[in-house]
């Protein structure tokens, strides 16, 4: 159908004012007295509204007067410029179709509803003008996401979503089978015959594609994956989901300042898309959502951001410990609060805190001299705390073996990845960007339920 | 690291003729007599190598005499215009430090070794050149994708991957579970309880997101999804994978014809960008994997598809029975000989086959006015066969109802995708593209295994 975009309107008036055009949309509101009406239109491809006007010359004037929110239309008229009003142009409307009715009992009427009963029709609720801008956001951010790693030659590398192997040996995971719970097969010692599933093993959803994404970078020097993760965690939290989507990008031939320095431009890059390409969307929700918003983004994409060891954090924490439900000392974790703190009162900006002690930190990340610390950085935002989180890997053999034997990591479920140590090692080091926490980030939405279209969490899998 | 990139020197040789720079990568040949020797180098950013001429003044003279394949090098030297050299500069190594060795035992020597082969060592395949061509395409097929819908202000929406329903009632399906497979918790009846599942209820692995998709085209009115998906299915073919990623656009507002205008415009700008991009990689499959692929990719980005109804293409085919091993007649689904042999000898171009019986269709495809066929549409390309199948939706609520009570589908499992016909129906359409198939169209190889980094099929889940 040849319809013009609400979108093509608002960005080339000048092309459409005086012309006859065809539009389609859906009816946000429809107000009518005994000769005329005004109906706001909405596309879906832009998140202003698009006015139009209709008279009782229109053979069904009748039937479009009493027509309800949430209708489907096809609108002919001439766009005409309206400088006095507080939109730009109208439509004045010569014919219209409907496409396709709205009864009454439509759950979205004209009234404000909240998130939480939102989240109950989530196939109705990106028609409303937070999910409106919330999943057009989401959609650039992906898109700049790609576009800053393929515009510096990165590879997309699709690592698998059915594992063999736990990656980090961290979190719980979901199983994936065929095999018939209700009759599952056994060996003769009485354990599951996995010799009769799909894949003739155990196997579950990825929690990483770090380690698969090594063995690329390794080959193509510059590589990026960009796909679901799971984590069975039963944790209820604004930050958790079970299934979420994840960037994990691995440079060669590369240490912990090349990561740095590759996360800070992501960060930016990202920010300065969105910022550009949905200024609309950014607006209401620094008016609606998170006030304040443009201003914290904007200071991002412009300082430089900090840099902190975790031994230097950990003493400007500890005099600080007063203020903290959990006090901290050297060895522990960082929690939200801390990495808060450090952010927003101390830093102001974002700040990479670095080298944190071995024995909380993943096993293949490189070991420092100081045979204490390894090579990893978090990076902190204010309003969010840890953002992304990522380290140098260790690329020497023996160091590697020594630190999975001290944690009794199996060697053989690991011979490809020390492949990469036996075959051409080079330094090189990588990290993880939680799409999820990113959108939340640029949004202002403090729920992780309301940035992904349809939620997986603990007993939650709806549609 | 401050290196310059292969394809750096390779797209902008001016800037670094002459120069003294650093490079790192990995070696691929290393030829060496008593004073001299030659190294070709890959860094995994371009297809086409580097030549390093290394001499006895190298304090490491004799460590690098000796460095083996597979090795990571980080080199300093002069760049030198090489014009009577088939390639076009070499660096003179002033410095060559190894990052990492390679011993003898690397598997990946100089020579040729089967497909087979490197299938077994699918961690270190991408060095290849065959797997740096495929998966540097791969990511740039992805990319042109994202840029092709989001050039168009499509939304990228992210339809889940685990699913608490079966979209098209078709295909094997993964189960997802976090029970203990060792010991079922059961209900009093002695059936499998499922309260005490993650989600509360029996889930899968997705099988398509179109149903999904279509909740977010009924409100941003153009979308796609590109994301992974599952089949469990017991083949063992060169085209079936366990595990493999899907671009599936949903336009509303839109008919049928709408739909294959978008997917011929899809094509085409993937083909063109694909050779605009990566003219080093195309070479290599016309030359060595399969000769003839640009001449046929050219073809079909500068033809205009043909259009064909079932009926009549059935018509054609009858005609020519005797050359097929599955004989047709109206009623039948294609098999692969029929659609290649349409698309290649009778249309030689691509073709869109439309209108099939409603009976070999899914449920949701819009009946057609002879009440026996339905708007579907599959695009069928030389040397694969079908590509892209899709079709426009049921937008009649009760049309709907009815199609789904003749199949026996349960109302209630589809309340959602109602919904979507009960409040602001319109006129709807989509398709879906096998990513892998897209690929292995591409690129001219020839069994998926070998387009997907990690492939899972039956009895193979490895890394």
């Amino acid at each position: 159908m040849d319809l013009i975009t609400i979108r093509e309107l608002y960005r080339n008036k000048e092309q459409y004012i005086g012309k006859k055009i065809t539009v389609g949309g859906w009816v946000r509101s429809n107000r009518d007295s005994k000769t005329f009406g005004f109906i706001v239109l909405n596309d879906g491809t832009f998140f202003e509204t698009l006015q139009i006007v209709y008279g009782d010359k229109l053979s069904n004037f009748a039937e479009i007067a009493k027509i309800n929110v949430g209708s489907a239309l096809i609108i002919e008229g001439e766009l005409v410029a309206t400088p006095e009003a507080k939109q730009p142009f109208e439509i004045q409307a010569t014919d219209i179709q409907v496409e396709g009715n709205s009864p009454s009992e439509y759950p979205l009427q004209k009234k404000r509803h909240t998130l939480e009963y939102l989240r109950s029709i989530s196939h109705l609720r990106p028609r409303t003008n937070t999910f409106q801008a919330v999943f057009r956001v989401r959609s650039l951010i992906a898109y700049a996401i790609h576009k800053f790693f393929q515009e510096r030659d990165f590879v997309y590398v699709h690592t698998p979503i059915i594992t063999g192997s736990d990656a980090e040996g961290a979190g719980e995971m979901f199983q994936v089978t065929t095999l018939d719970l209700n009759n599952v097969p056994l060996t003769e010692d009485g354990k599951v015959d996995y010799a009769e599933d799909f894949f003739g093993k155990p196997t579950n959803l990825t929690v990483s594609g770090q380690l698969n994404g090594e063995t690329y970078a390794m080959a193509f020097r510059n590589i990026y994956t960009f796909g679901p993760t799971f984590r069975a965690e039963n944790s209820n939290t604004t930050r958790h989901a079970a299934e979420f989507w994840m960037i994990e990008p691995e440079i060669a031939f590369a240490d912990l300042k090349d990561d740095m320095v590759l996360a800070e431009n992501m960060i930016k890059y990202i920010i300065r898309y969105v910022l550009e390409n949905a200024p609309e969307e950014m607006n209401f929700f620094n008016s609606f959502i998170d006030k304040g918003l443009l201003e914290r983004l904007e200071h991002v994409a412009n300082s430089e951001f900090g840099h902190v060891t975790y031994t230097e954090a950990i003493d400007i924490l500890v005099k600080n410990n007063d203020k903290f439900d959990y006090k901290v000392s050297w060895g522990c974790d960082l929690q939200t609060e801390h990495e808060r703190y450090l952010t927003e009162e101390v830093f102001k900006k974002p700040v990479f805190v670095t080298d944190y002690p071995k024995d909380i930190k993943a096993f293949y990340m490189k070991l420092n001299e100081d045979n204490k610390t390894v090579a990893a950085m978090d990076l902190l935002v204010p309003g969010i705390g840890e953002i992304i989180g990522g380290s140098q890997r260790e690329d020497d053999y023996d160091k590697l073996v020594q630190r999975m034997e001290e944690l009794g990591l199996d060697k053989e479920d690991y011979d490809f990845y020390l492949d990469l140590r036996k075959f051409g090692s080079t330094r090189h080091a990588g990290f993880g960007l939680g799409f999820e926490r990113c959108v939340m980030y640029l949004t202002g939405m403090g729920n992780i339920r309301d940035v992904i279209p349809f939620p997986r969490t603990v007993n939650n899998c709806e549609l």
